[in-house]
């Protein structure tokens, strides 16, 4: 598909802003480096996130620095790239125009990327009780919950609260529910099985469920039988096909059945940020933009929406799915785009290359799907691994996850167990 | 000194109570492993916290979890001691029963070593613009209000803003002032240079005010001026004979000059917890009390109180200083008191042993005082290092506080460059 590249360009240097430094839009300013336009990258935080492990984060394996880097380090070298922190507020299309709480910023080509959050569906009365996963603050959040509810439970005199602190009950079985409730089940039996001294470690009590047929849903059917069994030997109770009816800070309700927890984790949705509204573009019911197959908003071929924030579909109509790879490949397809452009030269339609799909269930048991070869078990586990390392960005994150890991796997231990901000113990 | 034991201990196994868990608590709680009494450590977070490493978790160069270690973890295979994660609100030493948020605890033998806190000396309306730093979550929020003040900086049109942005300004030249002042001068210098565009790194300004006539005080003459030719060679300003007399959001008055400055750091004093008020005890101006040359606190030998909630003489009758080592000292020797007044044997006085004195100044620059022996520079550093690493709990912390040193030194980065935490950019 060609694009009337005098049009969309002014004679000047082209500026070009991404907003969202995940993995659709850094991919996407990185791979613009050497292209005669002008960068500006616009986040909220001031660090490239790397979500796939911050369940870790979460149960205390590791800590937020070593899945986080400035966006400013990854960038530093980029000449043509400016970053800037900042909340976008709003955008006008006709105008060409970012506006952010203090600033407005034009641009010729603007690339949304501004990804998902966790979202209740109608019910977000629940997210006070039912924390997600999102951001680092989520996840140091969720590590004090998970930590208190120990402490709690090892101080409590009453044997039905003390119950209900050590079960730990995730709403919603894709990858994350899937990886949290593993991590679960081993910080309980194995990191604090010794520290505590009321607790007997063989009270926790990991309640996995879905209102779904079965957990990983995006996997085929045999994997996902595979993950069950794994999560059950580690001691999950996991619950298929039941929706939660009801969320309250002392458990939740499974239509007649009610099982109480204090700690409740929710996985089981997320929602596009508001990118739509301010573009005042069609969107499906998770707020994803609906994009053409160049990944452009229909009628405005200078904005491109990627990643979880947009509706892209594969050749058969099947929508992508909300993963990194999904977004990387995006951000390097708009780059390429943009520069074609610039050449004058056509892009053809983005087609994403679906390299395999991973998910891993606590200690030594993951699953792989790579289409004709499927993996279970600890080989795929090891894969996970390296997968993951190799993918991290930059040389120190590696080797102190590396270093986190071994630590970890050799002793048992947890590195990063700390109990942080402001809510101190009841 | 000795003591009636038969007085002081009841038939069954004494109850040992240690209130905090820092160098000295954790030292008492330790060296009681082998004693026939039960252990009560009781702290309201869950870690120990290596505080002379702390400013280097609020200048973005370590991760909290790289200087604190679960207060579990270290005492997992002593089986006399219970850890109990809690708030203490207050002492009947009448009752001898201590008080938390949820639950009265009585003890035989006392051992306070609730540490001390950041004072403003009658100005507490200056905390909010010129924070302390005395625990993690003190540091994660130095660290979001320097980076947010560079992020401001590069976004701010009007130049006299940017420089009052770029300003920092640290009150007290103690150890803790120095080493931000030097940390802070590099940051701007070094890993933040190359990562802006707008902004000038020569603009960084460091300045470090001291109300005394020279910094480091604790340390001889030659060494304050070594280190302060060390901190100018950074480019800290170094104002001494300065009393601040006005502290607000924009800057600081001395007397008569103002210095506009943007983030504003207090290191010019702590106080004691609250222990004498809870104790109904004499103490000095700072809050420490007064306990005698056995460490205990005057008419209740079942009480000592230690580390910087204790205000003890050397043998010239000079106060110890309130550091790690001498906190350390007397916890081991509370251990020693409590479990001779088991064997019915006396304990002579408590007596510090001093080692030497050690204070860093950025890279590659210390001071170190052995008393005959002082140094500075290059050597002092390596050995400030050496000591550092050797004393930090944990083997993992150890490797991992080795990383990122040795990734800071060959790179000049930081590694824990994150925002985190409630405050959005303005």
């Amino acid at each position: 598909m060609s694009h009337p590249a005098e049009e969309a360009f002014p004679a000047g240097k082209p500026r070009i802003v991404v907003i969202g430094a995940g993995f659709g839009g850094l991919s996407a300013a990185r791979a613009l480096a050497h292209a005669p336009v002008e960068v500006t990258l616009i986040d909220h935080h001031n660090y490239h996130l790397f979500q796939p492990l911050l369940y870790q984060v979460a149960t205390a394996a590791l800590s937020p620095a070593d899945i986080a880097t400035p966006i400013r380090a990854i960038l530093r070298r980029q000449r043509n790239a400016t970053i800037l922190l900042a909340r976008v507020s709003g955008i006008d299309p006709a105008a060409r125009i970012i506006e952010t709480e203090t600033r407005r910023i034009p641009y010729d080509v603007l690339v949304v990327a501004t990804g998902a959050r966790h979202a209740y569906f109608g019910h977000d009365e629940w997210e006070s009780v039912a924390p997600g996963l999102k951001t680092i603050d989520d996840a140091t959040g969720i590590r004090r919950r998970i930590l208190l509810a120990f402490e709690r439970a090892e101080q409590v005199a009453d044997a039905a609260e003390r119950r209900r602190l050590l079960t730990f009950l995730i709403i919603g079985a894709g990858p994350t529910g899937v990886e949290l409730a593993g991590a679960l089940a081993e910080l309980g039996r194995k990191a604090l099985a010794a520290d505590f001294r009321n607790i007997d470690p063989r009270d926790t009590r990991v309640v996995l469920v879905e209102a779904g047929p079965r957990i990983l849903a995006a996997f085929p059917e045999s994997l996902s039988a595979a993950a069950k069994r794994a999560l059950e030997g580690l001691g999950v109770e996991v619950l298929l096909g039941q929706p939660v009816t009801r969320c309250d800070a002392d458990g939740v309700e499974l239509g007649e059945r009610r099982i109480e927890a204090r700690t409740i984790l929710w996985a089981a949705g997320v929602e596009a940020s508001p990118a739509a509204k301010w573009l005042g573009a069609e969107h499906d019911r998770a707020g994803r933009v609906l994009v053409g197959p160049d990944l452009t908003l229909p009628g405005h071929p200078e904005i491109f929406v990627i990643g979880d924030t947009a509706l892209a579909r594969d050749g058969t109509g099947k929508p992508l799915p909300g993963v990194a790879p999904v977004a990387k490949q995006q951000g390097a397809y708009v780059a390429r785009a943009i520069k074609n452009r610039l050449a004058g030269r056509p892009t053809p339609p983005f087609r994403y290359r679906d390299y395999g799909n991973l998910a891993t269930i606590g200690r030594r048991a993951a699953v792989a799907d790579f289409g004709v070869l499927r993996l279970s078990g600890r080989i795929a586990w090891l894969l996970w691994g390296a997968v993951h390392i190799f993918f991290l960005i930059g040389f120190r994150n590696r080797v102190a996850v590396l270093l986190d890991w071994l630590w970890a796997y050799l002793t048992f231990q947890r590195g990063a167990r700390l109990i942080t901000g402001p809510t101190g113990p009841r």
